[in-house]
């Protein structure tokens, strides 16, 4: 029967040493040449069977590219270049060799074009579910990390794409902006800035709590996108709600005192100094409600 | 009910910003400061239900002790010293909020000691059962990592402690040897190193593998530990099998030309020029059967 070291020995064929990583996977750690210039940011997100993905329904490739490709939304929403990745798989007991593999396929389809380099991992097999999380390892190269809290009254309020209806597949094979994310950094002030996976008015709830501020959002000039009205044909529940509390939709909501129309903004609103979240239509103004992802624990 | 915000929220309390972590958790990522001078270390390790513990027998703050603790383990195998990790958490639903938090609460019972700020974490529920990862980030600290690859013909072998019979509760609360090896790789020159998480045997393996030498293991060198003896009382395996097989002991492995028997290695054996792993008894020499931990996929 195929074991971990099977799989640890293949993996190691996939990743040899280099200058930035003089010791790749296939010891205790990974070693990095850290680039002194360069602020060091790191987080973790996993992904769960029945939560993130359905194994009966998605291909492990995909499930490998989605726990990749949120670690780099998480990279584009502080403006920073992924630059290396450790992973860790809970394999069903009996899921063979070839499964891992394509979830690595995955991984890596995500980061080659990054250069996110995956410098180590942890494979284990039980009788549970399949569980993957990503550690990403980013590096600052020349921008200041973009926090959520930097929001001012008066800041335009953006979005870099359509939403909602990203439950229809797009939440499985979505493009990280982090490249977006970085020209928008570079080129003008961004005070603000986080990706949405959570939903529209939950995200815009953790930029104006860490900020201090309130919100107005413009309901029509929020860019729904076609998946939101194929569902609301289904469900009834109108595409607007869901262009606002979906989630997974892996587009940048951002805050500027400049205009970004030009560059991949799309203005949907405006910070505001009282601590209201609210969402103005032709006839009236009205708290925005949250309608959002969130666990119960 | 408690939602993952709560828990977020009580976890940043915890986490206040440092001149070494200037965006603490919080954010998309946390930003960290690195030290020029230190090489980066990084690897990820994972916990399981059913496999690393069991939640109907083992608390959650040893749950969490334990994932934390085979991490600092990692730092230990490469003479490193831990400089921050970050943790994901898979809850089964109804988890409620006591439970995350007395899982933190082990983590950083490990992580304080050595200044460890768990400086990231994701958080979800689902219909699973309970899985952790936690990723380690270590610093070389003016000592350059040690691999498994460097062992020669001639080392002597060592080990830190006694072996075999963790089983009986050891596994889930040892110290790791991050001080010790430290010291170790400080005071003389440390060929190869790897922590005993797979069984002496296997992890020699690792080494041998690596290093592209052979070993000779000496039987009645083999320092074996009391609950090896507990455990062959009932089983009737000899403690010496225990000692060689059953892992998670968290004991160093290392090589050195050098005599490091008054800093804490205890000699049990010799590096060889053929690749044979052997087991030398007062009798004969035989092959040392590998009989530790290995996950079939």
């Amino acid at each position: 029967m195929p074991n971990e070291f099977d799989f640890i020995a293949w993996i190691r064929a996939q990743s040899p040493a280099t200058a930035a990583v003089p010791i790749p996977p296939g010891d205790d750690l990974a070693v990095l040449k850290w680039d002194p210039a360069d602020l060091l940011l790191v987080g973790i997100d996993q992904v769960l069977d029945g939560v993130h993905f359905d194994s009966q329904l998605h291909s492990p490739r995909d499930i490998g590219l989605k726990a990749m490709n949120r670690n780099l939304s998480d990279c584009a929403a502080m403006a920073c270049l992924p630059a290396a990745a450790v992973v860790s798989v809970a394999l069903p007991k009996g899921s063979g060799v070839d499964y891992p593999r394509e979830l690595y396929k995955g991984l890596r389809t995500a980061a080659d074009p990054f250069d996110c380099a995956i410098v180590g991992g942890d494979t284990a097999s039980w009788s549970g579910k399949l569980a993957m999380s990503v550690t990403i390892l980013g590096r600052s190269a020349g921008i200041a990390p973009v926090t959520r809290s930097g929001a001012r009254p008066g800041d335009t309020l953006y979005v870099t794409g359509p939403l909602g209806g990203s439950l229809l597949g797009r939440h499985m094979r979505f493009s990280p902006r982090v490249t977006l994310a970085r020209e928008l950094a570079s080129r003008a002030r961004i005070t603000a800035m986080i990706d949405l996976s959570d939903g529209l008015a939950r995200d815009l709830g953790h930029i104006c709590k860490e900020s201090g501020v309130g919100a107005i959002v413009d309901a029509d000039r929020v860019p729904i996108h076609d998946d939101a009205r194929t569902l609301a044909g289904r469900d009834k529940i109108g595409p607007l709600t869901h262009a606002l509390g979906d989630g997974e939709d892996y587009e940048l909501l951002l805050t500027s005192p400049e205009d970004l129309s030009r560059c991949g903004g799309i203005p949907i609103g405006t910070i505001t100094a009282d601590q209201k979240i609210q969402l103005r239509t032709t006839t009236r103004l009205a708290p925005l409600t949250v309608r959002g992802w969130e666990h119960s624990l």
